[in-house]
């Protein structure tokens, strides 16, 4: 068969469309020969706002000539009826796994749509929130004061991905990152920064190979000593040899997204996560 | 029937495992009255880490003396087997929408593991990293040296949610989102700061209500004037004052995620995303 070309596809849900577009983006990502045009529509809580996305679904199919591809996470079913009759092929990642859940459950869903994505827990939330605080304060080695509070340590050379790194784990896990860069003064004499001395076992290094940090070294600072090849490959070198006999577990960020870095650090640190 | 007590539920995957996450966080929301313990087990991608999840869910299932539920995004069907087999509630999240894709696209899929989650295009990561750094360095009103090159500029009370709302904006959609505090000095004579005049058409504001921000300003300075009740109120009044005169949406930001603040900014003020 003929792979097909562009190929529109909709994410659509009742509240933000996360959780409808991490799902329907990673299905599509194991078609590789296929092209797609990507559109979420949130917020489709009504009659009225289905039979919109419906006629916005249907101008995509007449434009490709062919049936977009629709994935929904509508809790309400008769807003996922509406949906459901576009000329599309339907995907409900939602309605489907409800009748088997209530059966094993013994109690009915409460239809409440959105529930995942509201504040429910305002503990969860304010864990989230301070984590944020807690990565900014302690960003670049700005501040030690408070190292002892905090879950992680990334350790790596500058522009090596931690600052993004430790964010997205204060987001997405309430967890409360630091972050403090290696920088050529610690090369010299192979040693921790003194500071973290008392957190070794909160520590985790992030590593980069050499070509891709001058290249985000010379955005920053073009035609720097600091940006150039050579000078990248030394501190990475180094760094990575400072890790290996400290024995300080690290990844390599090259070809690694920041979902991935935080949940594998997450995951071998064994780190006590504050939210879902 | 009786609803029941705390119950075990599993979100298995190859990977990160938080596609698995949010999408069984959302669907376990569902039902409020049961009690959930909720486990992920990522980078489940060989027969024999499946092996070890298997005994992990038994386990529980022993403890509880029920089934738990396991919702996973498996993409290897040999792997995905090996979890089927546990003495559990099976909710394939993946496989089951791959075949319908097959047929329509008419093509196989590419049996890819972590696809989501790579490092796809450079292009996009790139601009994911480029917005956090745009969101720091224009956190708070610190720089407006750049501000016609942010997508949206947050303007609303210090503490009423617009840090971590901008870096999210930035992690998931590479939104370059600065923010801009309304201070009491703009409320005197009922003014946007100046530097902001020839953004307007790129403002948008976030409210709280004052309870709420009493007691998020009360951990940060306790017992200061900053925090007082009447204080928070006569901030939040003005300031909702003046965005409605200057004709500025605003959001209440009290009751909502960060995630749903993110995407509903994202929505209403038609910013173009440079991510999925």
């Amino acid at each position: 068969m003929e792979p097909p070309g562009l190929r529109h596809a909709f994410f659509v849900s009742d509240r933000t469309g996360i959780t409808a577009e991490m799902l329907g983006h990673s299905l599509l990502a194991q078609f590789e020969d296929v092209q797609f045009k990507e559109t979420t529509l949130p917020f489709v809580d009504s009659v009225e706002r289905a039979n919109a996305a419906v006629r916005q679904i249907n101008e995509a199919a007449l434009e490709d000539d062919q049936r977009p591809l629709v994935f929904s996470t509508l809790v309400d079913p008769e807003v996922s009826a509406v949906i459901a009759g576009a000329r599309a092929l339907y995907l409900d990642c939602f309605q489907v796994f409800i009748s088997p859940m209530e059966q094993e459950l013994g109690v009915r869903h409460s239809l409440e749509i959105g529930r995942s994505h509201r504040v429910r827990n305002t503990n969860e939330y304010h864990s989230r929130i301070e984590a944020v605080n807690f990565c900014l304060a302690h960003d670049d080695g700005v501040s030690t004061k408070e190292l002892h509070e905090a879950d992680v340590i990334l350790v790596g050379v500058s522009r090596s991905g931690k600052t993004p790194t430790c964010l997205y784990m204060g987001l997405q896990y309430g967890i409360r990152a630091a972050n403090y860069p290696l920088i050529p003064e610690d090369f010299q004499d192979m040693k921790l920064p003194a500071r973290l001395n008392k957190y070794r076992r909160k520590l985790f290094g992030l590593t980069i190979t050499a070509p891709r940090l001058a290249h985000i070294r010379n955005e920053r600072r073009p035609n720097s000593r600091y940006a150039q090849l050579d000078n990248c490959q030394y501190e990475i070198d180094r760094a990575e040899m400072l890790m290996r006999e400290e024995g300080i577990p690290f990844l390599d960020a090259t070809n690694r997204s920041i979902e991935e870095l935080a949940a594998t650090i997450v995951h071998q640190g064994q780190l006590h996560r504050q939210s879902f």
